[in-house]
């Protein structure tokens, strides 16, 4: 969805991973062989594709860079090997299709992003669009620019991992699927058509799975293996005086509110029918009766993060007391990942400066998020929200729907999943099962009809400041517990490696 | 109150007057006499004091130009005659005390602001601290620029009336005693120090009343004469993680809502609980308690105001198609002079921008502001408010109040009013009485105890814009229904010769 991360979509379980709470062996076991040779010898080259891919930003909100970005990402995938890369047309920005076939037995898909959130300047502390490599204390030396980890820098290292195996001429033990698109950063609202065209379907309905590269670690190492998203809709819900029929249809003096009703209290007390009387729960009609409540599995799943996991850091992290209905460390997990949400983004009516005014608005905005979890859907959630308001006599406001997903889900005891944890493994790293990320991504469309794919996000490494100032990606790390670069692209070998043999 | 002009406070009211709904006759009769004739040859002088005024702005938002403003004003009214002028420190910016001793039977308060609101340059066809003339169509020769009718203008013309009686050597037939404040635009936090201070107590007590020089005409030239004005208080709820001790208490990603409570929610459901379900009314417990029904004297008021106003043209006005539960035009007016109110100024949390934003907020605010009718005071319904939030759970919002005043009420039958009326009469027009404007202003320091004064309004010409680029004030009028300076100025010597008759 908007303006997530891979980072935010996973910071709410693995940045809560407590230091040293499950014992196991540290990272700084060099790989070796011959591609991890070539991966340390090209480590200065792949520093500077990924450089090069900094100073390309397409940038979706914009609509900027896309005339020479697009062309750049085509070839970045050309020169790491991929035989076909086609361009695919959207009604919004271009999506990529590219494949690698080297006759090997099993197909991975992967899922990039070419896009990269917006950046000003004034916040940063270097360049964002030059990828500046700058010391970061604990952390190392890290490339410092926009789309560092969100996503360019785990892309890119897998790109590299793909160049380690050319230079070592050794052959790809698994063919590639890739489909990319450049407008994640608005929500994704094109992708489908990529991955619905017929011939990039069918292409994806022969992979195991999909995977997006990711800067997995936190910073004390951990990671998480996610078995799919919520679902989310997000939306505006409006109230005007012009479209109600009643109160001002524009901004008049305050003293009228004595005898004109007010847009502002009418969003106001529809939105107070969304939510239980105590605020915490979904209210509205239908909405959750789809959603399926954990498996005995998934319970189980809960209970071992619960005790993997840091309470104490996690409110400390969110400036939280207590967290609602004043539940355990174990139900807000629960509630994490198996309740569905009604929330409020931002709320913008009438006068918004220093002090007051004294007006009657004709106008009032609540921005929400509504998360949805198996088996409810984005067109579900949205028809019983509409439902609701127009029951209690709202069927007057706007319901601007600006973008959705549906929750994804993949099976624990798929191929896809037990190759992510034995690769994790082989790194000596213990990978927490999650049942969802709170967050979400597009991930259904390869999750759900009709290509039914288990997907994911994998990779080590570790960077943060996604949509933020400052965004980095570690390059040389001083962290023990935390892979650079070449940590990341020895990861994606690894991967590549076990899914083939 | 803050934002609040003359012109606001009584636009709800006359700006509705139709257009020719009672007979009577043109302004157009010259007024004669030295003293017209004086006003007549003093008219360029006058015009160039208002512009020299217009070009020493005080602005009490930005704290800005006092240094000089101050000193020019208090210059401006011993130029015009007043005897004792003397500036009265606050604990923010000076009030002025200045009196006229005439040695008369009958004494007059007056007050003055000399502050303006801001004015962003940019916006303005002229230079909003110049006080160009322009040709304004359908009205003639206006000054523009920032205070021209708020209140400068109007009071200027009151000053130049003064002149003419020392230029036509015709002895003032009252005493004067003039009150003035720099921070009217503010909500006249500081004024209280100024009126209740004993020397200055003690000389408007001797007064028949105090009234503030306004332009009261409207387009059409009609004229209003208010008994009063609602009182108000202006404030910002603020609903917070940090002080509810429940929720985020900074911002964090929306996926923590499914563990976290929402501060947003938390605001709109205190909301929910101030007005009535059909969202008109207030419902905040025992705020209303003390407000007074209208007499038989002012229904009847309302009614014949009903027949004289425009009810089509107040609703295009307003841009409303119905008022409150759907009542006719005499009911609408009831509920304006009437009712107390609880409105939303703003509504301002989490993410304001364009699009969404994935982000559950740890701050929402509401800007409110509640009107009041005798008896009701601002101390009551402050702590009305504070006492229903108490109650219902929502203690913890912080309830910032940044201003406020008791209504006000003056008897129509006082001789205050009855001169009003008779000096409207002079220039040919009847004036409509009305109840009390539903805007607000500090006339409550003169109604209200100790003081106990009749306190209004009064002025002929026309001026808009208050609070908004463009302000103007006609000067040389192309209508004959709506006075000029000149006109303006003689309204005053009308007024001065009928008090002292």
């Amino acid at each position: 969805m908007t303006h997530l991360s891979r980072r935010t979509l996973l910071g709410a379980a693995v940045g809560t991973a407590a230091t040293a709470s499950w014992p196991r062996l540290s990272l700084a076991a060099t790989p070796s062989g011959p591609l991890a040779a070539e991966i340390a010898r090209r480590h200065d080259e792949n520093v500077q594709r990924l450089q090069a891919w900094i100073r390309e930003p397409c940038i979706a909100a914009e609509s900027k860079g896309y005339e020479t970005g697009v062309p750049f990402f085509i070839k970045m995938l050309r020169d790491a090997g991929f035989q076909k890369v086609e361009q695919v047309p959207t009604s919004g920005k271009p999506g990529v299709f590219a494949t690698l076939d080297t006759g090997a037995r099993k197909t991975l898909g992967l899922y990039f992003m070419y896009d990269v959130k917006q950046a000003d300047p004034a916040e940063w502390s270097s360049p964002p669009f030059e990828g500046r490599l700058v010391d970061k204390p604990g952390f190392g030396k890290v490339l410092m620019g926009r789309g560092a980890v969100n996503q360019k820098g785990p892309e890119a290292a897998f790109l590299s991992a793909l160049h380690a195996y050319r230079a070592a001429k050794r052959k790809l033990p698994v063919n590639l699927v890739l489909v990319a698109e450049g407008e994640e950063e608005i929500g994704s609202p094109h992708f489908g058509e990529v991955v619905r065209r017929p011939e990039i379907a069918a292409a994806l309905g022969k992979t195991v799975g999909v995977f997006m590269p990711s800067a997995m670690q936190d910073p004390d190492g951990e990671v998480t293996i996610s078995l799919g998203a919520k679902g989310v809709i997000e939306l505006e819900l409006v109230a005007s005086g012009a479209r109600w029929g009643r109160g001002p249809s524009k901004d008049v003096h305050s003293a009228n509110r004595a005898r004109l009703d007010s847009p502002a209290f009418h969003l106001v007390q529809a939105l107070a029918t969304l939510v239980t009387p105590d605020g915490t729960e979904p209210a509205i009609d239908g909405f959750a009766d789809r959603a399926r409540p954990l498996s005995a599995a998934e319970l189980q799943m809960v209970k071992r993060a619960a005790s993997r996991m840091n309470e104490a850091k996690a409110k400390e992290l969110l400036g939280a007391k207590v967290w609602i209905r004043d539940e355990d460390w174990e139900h807000s997990l629960l509630r994490l990942v198996s309740k569905p949400t009604v929330n409020i983004e931002g709320l913008v009516g009438g006068y918004t400066g220093p002090g007051g005014k004294t007006m009657l608005p004709s106008r009032a905005v609540a921005k929400l998020d509504l998360r949805l979890v198996p088996d409810m859907t984005a067109e579900g959630a949205l028809g019983a929200l509409k439902a609701h308001l127009q029951k209690r006599g709202f069927g007057d406001l706007e319901v601007n729907m600006s973008g959705g997903y549906d929750p994804t889900s993949t099976p624990a005891d798929s191929t896809f999943v037990k190759t992510l944890d034995a690769a994790y493994r082989r790194a000596e790293l213990d990978p927490l099962l999650w049942v969802r990320n709170a967050g979400s991504w597009p991930g259904y469309l390869f999750t759900g009809k009709p290509l039914g794919l288990p997907a994911g996000h994998y990779g080590l490494g570790h960077g943060s400041g996604a949509h933020a100032p400052d965004e980095y990606f570690v390059v040389e790390s001083s962290n023990p517990k935390v892979a650079g670069l070449d940590g990341a692209v020895n990861s994606y070998v690894t991967y590549l490696e076990t899914l083939g043999a």
